[in-house]
């Protein structure tokens, strides 16, 4: 019968565990191999969408509404006028100490009155501590022009923060140079920044400023975990008894989300990553369907994309727009209106 | 600037879609990668699950949401007493006709009293039209015992169409053979069966009686449009014009969701291919999430385990019931409560 001794059961779990593990260890092989065989195709696209004008535009309008849903009129308006290129990389695939689940967005922007950068990168880590996995980021300061500040001053005060937590960190143990930075200056005024923020919504930009959905987990501590998990399946296969995990890490009683910019960041960037990335064509190929359906892509498009360029010269007034608009395509028809933004109709 | 010809944006979107297929074969290499590196594996927890009592059911319950919630009360208590396998093959991985997109869900049931069959096999075949693509499914005929019927007959209504659908294929044109089919008894039964069902939640057997989400789409007729589709990227390769298809298949006006059983089948049947099968043992062990959260695994469970086996001999008063009650564990806490169905708390 299925009856089993408590010990039976946690011997049972033991086995799972080490199970799930080769389970693991496989798909980040699968993860690697599609890396090998995709990446020569990557560099293809990337070279022919170079000549199509507002690719990258189109195609983050066009994603998922999980996507779109993130960006905001004024978002969709620096989209259209200066978004040029997108890139998608798993920097840490080579890495013995790093995961193929980490990966950084790239966007690459020309001259525009928005910001200094030429390009913002962001990166995600795949860390653990040692109840959670996920991805963390670090803030990237984004150089506004004046006036410009799309997050009302937030990428400014999560890197802020950023600098805080790196200089506290060296002086001390995680668990107490966390306490201190609660206590910090930074801490308190980009959670009084969030708090106060009377805008509904973040700007797409916010997303520079993520964090972790979690708390910030250091590449450190993360390692750590990561060799403990190790020797325990080690003595696991060997049969060996594990002891409980008695160490006093207490529960964290902060919430660090009341620092977290842009909930949801990680997986935002997810989405963007595994779904939007391998299927850009199809999401850029979207635009066009509407006009397909009436007649075959015709003068309208030609005249659509001179007006454009009228558009970004004209329309610079702050107004909220629309990039289909700005770029002069149809709506789209399948997806559910967003919840999130206002548009012109 | 932008501006270009018709004929320009034309060539452009034909690029893309040599581009796009490329990218598609490489997906089908990294699909009949992953299967191989982890077909050992698959095997290695058969063996290991098959010690486990419940171990697919429990799977399933704890599974999502969008598998959890097509189960109902009186497919829990079947799952409860009667599951024991389950397995996902990715059956025309190695046929040159086929695509490692199809797969089989494949149930394996113990004596019990509400169907014969020891085995109930569900096939999904990666199929394409001139306009669609995506999964189609054959009916699987249930053997169910007298007046144990959980579908109320439509598994049966669907396997008669199905043979009145394959006795007209031979002798006609396809499009002639659907029209002929929407006239036939078979097909007006079903429609009038699913139309005057009265339960607002079809049992989770329904899924056996899945056609599609579009239409029936033949092998032969799949054949027919991925060779096309295989010639005319093969002309734009070699730079020559593509003529517009100018067939005179007008758009079929028949709604074939009418006799559809269980719309979505193909959503729910990706789901577990997808999410459920690889990640079972993650879903399984979630069951006991709560249980840890109080104390370690303890007689607690032993007795649970033990009063499973009476609840099996005791409870057939056909009341609803619930998985984990049968089998004695307790509620998940991280699910939103299911949406479609009651359940004892």
């Amino acid at each position: 019968m299925d009856i089993q001794t408590p010990e039976e059961l946690n011997a049972r779990f033991e086995q799972l565990s080490v199970l799930e593990t080769e389970f693991e260890e496989v798909e980040l092989e699968i993860f690697r191999k599609a890396e090998e065989l995709q990446a020569p195709l990557y560099k293809k696209r990337a070279d022919f969408v170079a000549n199509i004008p507002h690719f990258w535009t189109l195609v983050f309008e066009q994603a998922p509404p999980e996507i779109d849903n993130f960006i905001q009129p004024s978002d969709a308006k620096v989209f259209a006028e200066c978004f040029e290129t997108f890139e998608v990389s798993r920097f840490e695939l080579d890495d013995p100490k790093g995961s193929p689940r980490s990966f950084a967005l790239k966007f690459g922007f020309k001259e525009n009155e928005y910001f200094e950068d030429k390009v913002l990168e962001k990166k995600f880590w795949y860390r653990k501590s040692k109840d959670w996995a996920g991805l963390v980021s670090e803030p990237v300061k984004i150089q506004w022009k004046k006036g410009k500040d799309l997050t009302g001053g937030l990428t400014d005060a999560a890197c802020k923060l950023s600098e805080e937590r790196k200089k506290l960190s060296g002086s001390t143990s995680s668990s107490e140079a966390r306490k201190k930075e609660t206590k910090s200056k930074p801490y308190k005024e980009l959670a009084h920044k969030i708090e106060t923020t009377t805008d509904a919504s973040v700007s797409f930009f916010g997303l520079f400023a993520f964090v972790s959905g979690y708390r910030w987990v250091s590449a450190e501590e993360s390692e750590q975990v990561f060799k403990e998990e190790k020797e325990q399946l080690e003595k696991i296969k060997r049969g060996e008894k594990i002891e409980e995990d008695e160490s006093d890490d207490e529960e964290d009683p902060i919430d660090y989300q009341e620092v977290e910019v842009f909930p949801g960041g990680d997986e935002l960037a997810t989405i963007i990553a595994e779904d939007m990335w391998p299927n850009a064509i199809r999401y850029y190929k979207g635009t066009f369907d509407e006009e397909e359906d009436d007649e075959e892509l015709s003068e309208l498009d030609v005249m659509d994309e001179d007006s454009d360029a009228e558009n970004q010269n004209e329309d610079d007034s702050g107004r909220e727009v629309d990039i289909r608009a700005l770029v002069g395509k149809g709506r789209k028809s399948t997806q559910p209106p967003p919840a999130k933004k206002q548009r012109k109709a």
